[in-house]
């Protein structure tokens, strides 16, 4: 599927070498992975998860705060039930990543919106609505769907907030591994000294989706609620994939994956700005995106960029409307195109839908 | 661990054959395993389950009505935060799983204790203290922890107030494959003609638990809704293993794997009841279990179970007290033992143990 936002590159993943490891741990012991076991999962993979996100991530954390979960929802899903309790207010980015807005309500907590502009989250505009909100969900290294990073300043307003609210701060790192000009910014976390973060991150970007394994690093305050959490809902017992992606890690195929992807990446959304540049010039502008899996297509002004999005989806292009993603904020007119996944073949065909579904009037 | 509660022979699992069936499929196309896909889960397995269940547990399922979960945990969890509301009145058996109370109470339910006897569960205490309850959780088959079946008579009360409450049933058939004498019981579901019954089983205990797959049968009218909460909750993607376990049911494997692990149960069921005859008696009576993968063993009339489970565990022996399970019901002390993993050498020596726990005053 072209533009399929969140979908990585399946293609440059190195199956050979994962089945390779598969093989080698499968032969020396499977029968140690068949068990229940500690719900955290694989001792071994907690600590190669803490090493990695202190070193490339800036994170604070001990392999004791490391619990492995099925992916980012999962990680939101698990804490939303751990710390805060139906009714409670909590701050979300207007506009957000709507999974996490239907976890979290799924929780009973109630939606704080608040808007972002170009240095991330106004928490300046959080304070004025809700300052004793119980929470905050953001993502400081690219906020979703806007692109926008989450400045020093606001970080450390956002941290001296939490501190003084004495609020949870939900940091989602989903795909903070893909940032083509200069470096990966540093995590949150790794300014608090509160103890107020609770970091997700996920490997279902940087490895593959179906791998179902993310992690949660939790101030050491939480990490016994969030395990006897995680121990109720899904025990994660310590599984071969786990042992496999540990090895991935620690003998360097991780760190290769993710360096060849990020140079993919930047190329595929190159090739993509350019044919739209060619080919569309006047119906959709994008904006370069410095970070990430997907870019805004802005539409011209008067769009209705829901009726764009719905015709092009019956002519099987997936691009959706930017203000599916609002609560109250307003917002021009735009698409979301993800680029990580497409091929030049099938950007061609998949631009002269979208072209149809701009132009055209209601799909029949 | 001897004696531990709800541990499978992991020693008799074929892991050669899994092997094999995995590295096949990963020669063979693992690309196709990577990315996100329907949060059911795999289409042939969906498949797969349906017509087992159909076959060996007298379920009615359509392969459309299957959603694969990680466990009977989470299908409860799912269950709950789809059906239920905060406050809603569910039954609970007393004594029962304490994982599914814990769920249920998550998901903001208030539990019903209903008590059990021979036949399994009190509908009609239950339709005396809470007629208008939104649902109730069950094993029929084998009642956890007491191990009592529920009889024809009641699954029809049952059924009939489920009808008219509109109330939801959650049958959790957790280890119903493992029966001695006879056959399997019918699942309840297939007498189910009104739609109020949700099946929930789980392949924890008859492949291997780290593999962290199971299921639920949805009634028609809950497989969207069900579908929907299952793709926000844990996006359950189609992977390698799934496959790998649809040609370990549909090769055959699956059905000699539970008929020599049924066999092997029943070996050391008998194994572990002569050996307590034999060295402990006067201290403890287990009563043959006729399902499952655990007895109770009775203690003498005036003893503290919890104070016996206590000093067993200072011991390194795994018994759980029969009262935990308990929310109100009255009870005789008793000890669970599990048999389904118990190796004939390490009984005698856990039964040593156990013994001084029983005879002993309080541990230092």
């Amino acid at each position: 599927v072209p533009f399929r936002v969140g979908e990585p590159a399946l293609d440059l993943f190195p199956v050979d070498i994962w089945a390779r490891l598969y093989a080698r741990h499968a032969r020396r012991g499977a029968r140690d992975f068949l068990g229940y076991g500690h719900a955290n999962g694989y001792p071994p993979l907690r600590r190669a998860v803490a090493e990695y996100v202190s070193a490339a991530r800036g994170v604070r954390a001990d392999p004791g705060q490391v619990i492995l979960v099925r992916g980012a929802q999962q990680a939101v899903d698990l804490i939303a039930r751990t710390v805060f309790r139906p009714g409670d207010r909590v701050w979300y980015e207007d506009p957000g990543y709507l999974a996490a807005a239907a976890i979290l309500r799924l929780a009973g907590t109630s939606l704080v919106p608040v808007p972002v502009d170009a240095q991330g989250l106004r928490v300046d505009v959080g304070e004025n609505s809700a300052a004793d909100a119980k929470g905050v969900h953001v993502a400081p290294s690219h906020q979703f769907p806007m692109g926008s990073a989450l400045s020093l300043e606001r970080r450390l307003a956002l941290l001296a907030w939490a501190g003084r609210a004495r609020a949870w701060v939900i940091e989602d790192d989903y795909d903070s591994e893909f940032r083509y000009p200069g470096h990966p910014l540093p995590a949150l976390q790794g300014l608090d000294a509160a103890g107020r973060v609770i970091y997700v991150g996920t490997f279902s970007k940087t490895v593959f989706p179906a791998l179902r394994l993310g992690y949660l690093i939790a101030p050491p305050d939480l990490v016994d609620r969030l395990t006897h959490a995680a121990a109720q809902v899904d025990h994660l017992a310590p599984t071969l994939e786990q042992a496999v992606l540990t090895d991935f890690i620690e003998e360097g195929h991780f760190t290769r994956h993710v360096r060849r992807m990020r140079k993919a990446y930047a190329e595929r959304q190159q090739a993509l700005i350019a044919a739209v540049d060619r080919e569309m010039a006047g119906l959709l502008r994008i904006e370069p995106a410095d970070a990430g899996m997907h870019v805004i297509g802005w539409l011209p002004p008067s769009s209705d960029d829901a009726a764009v999005s719905s015709r092009a989806l019956e002519l099987g292009v997936e691009v959706p409307a930017l203000s599916r993603y609002r609560l109250r904020a307003p917002l021009a007119p735009g698409l979301l195109l993800g680029f990580a996944a497409l091929r030049p073949t099938a950007m061609t065909t998949a631009l002269r839908k979208l072209r149809k579904a701009i132009e055209g009037g209601p799909a029949q």
